[in-house]
């Protein structure tokens, strides 16, 4: 990976999953000039953007989403094309990635980012007098965005990432997904243009596209970037942690990696509407090809008849399921070879399976089931499976559930399918989840993030690299800022967002 | 460093700087059981404490203080002894270690640190209702915090760090540091008996005495520890953030490690008013014998009469300041040695000198001058001298000023000291400045840090190691807290402070 030799100009092109065909036309990959061009251009940028007025900040974000949604039908069709998503998925993704961006410029128009603070002077305060201090936070420079293959609108060129880095006032220079590139380069030019009418340098966006590893590898050891975002595999947001704290000056990654976000089906709960969470479960498990983070690839359960109630429902919904493709080939592949490692597994039982499939890059939602001790024996069996995998672990009391609760890795999410019964249960199970997940849920399903203030998309590692902060949500500005005092400083010289 | 041995047991005395002498008694040094008993019983304390009423918290955090002030004279004599520090600045410091204590007790009572947030539940929004969403900040885990020489209580065994950790929810081990023992284990004991009155797990706090890198290194590898935060040397920080990079899980560090915080005497105010801020400046380098983080060691000023005034008068304080031990022999010898290489080089001559000394582990303030292009060139004259010595850089043009502050490495503070026909110069300046430090200051000193809500003691790296925070001040806290989000929990299972 390090090796590799970055050459500018080397063709890719994009596959349709659907059809397994190559779209044309053919892209260049970013090469070692370009990830040059792009940070020197983001560096020269930085000081004049970062000072811009929030209110051009929020108008810049909002030019941005009105060229994406001018882009109509032809990003609709090219992102369809490219991933194989059917179109109201695209479009609500379309829809939330218009959100996102009016969000980041709502908070800038109601200075809510700035989180500033004034301590008056107290000059004759004894021992000492007390200095005027003023803080505020700025942004911290330019950002390196790496565009995620299962959102290819919402956490790709112009998603969650990009809106919050632009509106924190860091320039943003994209990897995008080699899988996408004809949507990022539509989405980049939405983009670009919005920089252009809105008068703002060149450098404050740049799209660098390309399948090579040594592209990322470039962009994230360069001295000019400034904190890193990443959604994706745990091996590529490993590598980048590593290449990260290779560097001389230590600085942010934000890798949102992997997770199982296990389900907790709650005795009273599956009693009472068994066949209804089954269904429901089924619903998440394959929404998008199971191609969310958020999926949900664990459940645990007590040993009852409310549980083969459970299973059989799931399997029928899994059996009725419409087959699709997968994101790409790779995808596939891994999720089939993932999948027969577990159908191959003596421990583990085949409790669901889809139809049948024929087309490309399609795969059959799967549901195995295993006893707890099986499942606490063998690690392999609490990685993630990247696709509409799940696991069910039949517990044989609570405390072997909430055992297991303590033994799992950090989580985007834990769910709880609960009924007023099972409180003391939920009590119980709460203060481990806690440790362990970035969100709760109770009776619904992990899949399905909103994008608002309360929300925290996140989590222990290896959810993430870093618990503290959340990708999704109005907070998620915050991973690009960082706080600076200002003493005694006349009033004339203070930044106009603390001249108060 | 890795390859030593930690053996419970040896010992090792505290050693009086101001007169060379050994005080009894002797300590034990932790040992690796140490270790894993402090990081046992803090993971087993953990759960409760981080869900301990708030009230309960502010009230532990004011025992702490109180008990601390108990202690009187014992404490005060006793730390003057180790540190060879007046009584006045251990008084006023002992304040300070109190009022940080009681300011994070009222953030408590009020609150103030939760963050919460609360996104209604939208039923019938369309095409998807939105659920209900609450965020807190939770607790990160237990944290390791290392004692600092330079604050034997501020920044040591109840300091900044431990009262932030213990405020946001974290038991707190300390590794006390060497040089101080006894006041360690005083303030130690004030920590364990309010812990107990307060009727807190044991694990809430402990504290390993030893001068072995092996303790701290034994410590920060431990996977039981959620964060660290130390403030000392750049050489120790580094090997601690390499030794965290080294963990499977990362997880946060917050190393205070480095810095020169420039001084830029402004053309105007130096030609009002050099003599009394070449006063002002000496007794702001010589305070507590220069063993501030914020020690002013780079003055910035263009060749003038002006300049040579502030010279002559900085030289004259420098002449009449009164001579002081520094805080160990390690410390005196490095100053020793960094000045002797600053002495004999040929490019800096000696503007102004203490007077001599005669005392064990006295020092000789200093003063150097160089020029702009000799700063330049020699990278090694940028580097920090932890001690009363600073280095003003004579440039020819505001421009050059502009530029050395471009070249420079990231800092705690920057300081102007300035006029109204300076405004311009400070204008542009700024900019740069926001980039580099975590405070600027005007026609003030950088040493002396205000605890209060709007400080930032932080800054890029290598002033410390992650520049989204603050070690001082009230948002301190938020370096031990990450967030969690409850979607639709039944009110009942809500943790109280978001069940509003």
């Amino acid at each position: 990976m390090i090796g590799e030799i970055l050459r500018s100009g080397e063709v890719f092109h994009a596959i349709n999953p659907a059809t397994g065909e190559r779209l044309e036309p053919a892209f260049a990959q970013a090469g070692k000039s370009d990830v040059e061009r792009a940070c020197q251009l983001a560096w020269a940028a930085f000081d004049s953007y970062r000072q811009t007025d929030p209110q051009l900040r929020a108008r810049f974000l909002e030019t941005i989403a009105d060229h994406i949604l001018a882009l109509g039908p032809m990003l609709i069709d090219r992102t369809v094309a490219e991933t194989g998503l059917p179109i109201p998925r695209i479009e609500g993704e379309r829809e939330r990635t218009v959100r996102q961006l009016r969000m980041f410029a709502e908070g800038m128009r109601r200075h809510d980012w700035l989180r500033s603070q004034v301590d008056v002077a107290l000059p004759d305060r004894l021992p000492l007098a007390r200095p005027e201090l003023r803080r505020r936070d700025i942004a911290l420079g330019p950002v390196a965005v790496f565009g995620a293959s299962n959102f290819p609108l919402a956490f790709s060129v112009a998603g969650g990432d990009t809106a919050s880095a632009l509106a924190a006032g860091c320039p943003v220079i994209v990897k995008g997904h080699p899988a996408h590139p004809g949507t990022s380069e539509l989405v980049g030019r939405a983009i670009q243009k919005a920089v252009a009418e809105c008068a703002l340098p060149e450098g404050v966006f740049a799209l660098l596209p390309g399948p090579s590893y040594a592209l990322g590898a470039a962009l994230v050891t360069d001295s000019r970037v400034k904190a890193v975002s990443f959604t994706g595999s745990r091996r590529g947001g490993l590598a980048l942690m590593k290449l990260v704290a290779s560097r001389s000056e230590p600085i942010p990654i934000y890798a949102e990696m992997s997770s199982i976000n296990p389900v907790f089906l709650l005795p009273e709960a599956l009693s009472l509407r068994a066949e209804k969470i089954g269904r429901d479960f089924a619903g998440s498990l394959t929404l998008g090809v199971g191609q969310f983070c958020t999926n949900p690839g664990l459940v645990l359960a007590l040993h009852s008849s409310g549980l083969d109630r459970f299973l059989q429902s799931a399997a029928e919904a899994l059996a009725a399921s419409k087959p699709a493709p997968m994101l790409t080939s790779a995808i596939q592949a891994a999720y089939e070879e993932s999948v027969g490692l577990l159908t191959r597994h003596s421990k583990l039982k085949t409790a669901g399976c889809g139809p049948r499939v024929e087309g490309p890059n399609q795969v059959q939602p799967r549901l195995f089931v295993t006893d707890a001790r099986e499942f606490l024996d063998d690690e392999r069996l609490s990685h993630e499976v990247f696709g509409p995998s799940s696991l069910v672990v039949r517990c044989p009391d609570v405390d072997t559930m909430i055992a297991i609760a303590e033994a799992m890795e950090g989580q985007l999410t834990a769910t709880l399918q609960m009924d007023d019964a099972d409180m003391e249960t939920a009590r119980r199970l709460l203060p481990v989840l806690e440790r362990k997940v970035g969100r709760i849920i109770a009776n619904g399903w992990p899949t399905g993030v909103e994008v608002c203030e309360a929300m925290a998309h996140g989590g222990p590692f290896p959810a993430t690299s870093d618990s503290r902060t959340t990708s999704v949500g109005s907070r998620a500005i915050e991973r690009f800022l960082r706080p600076v005092c200002y003493q005694n400083l006349p009033a004339q010289l203070l930044p106009e967002d603390i001249r108060y």
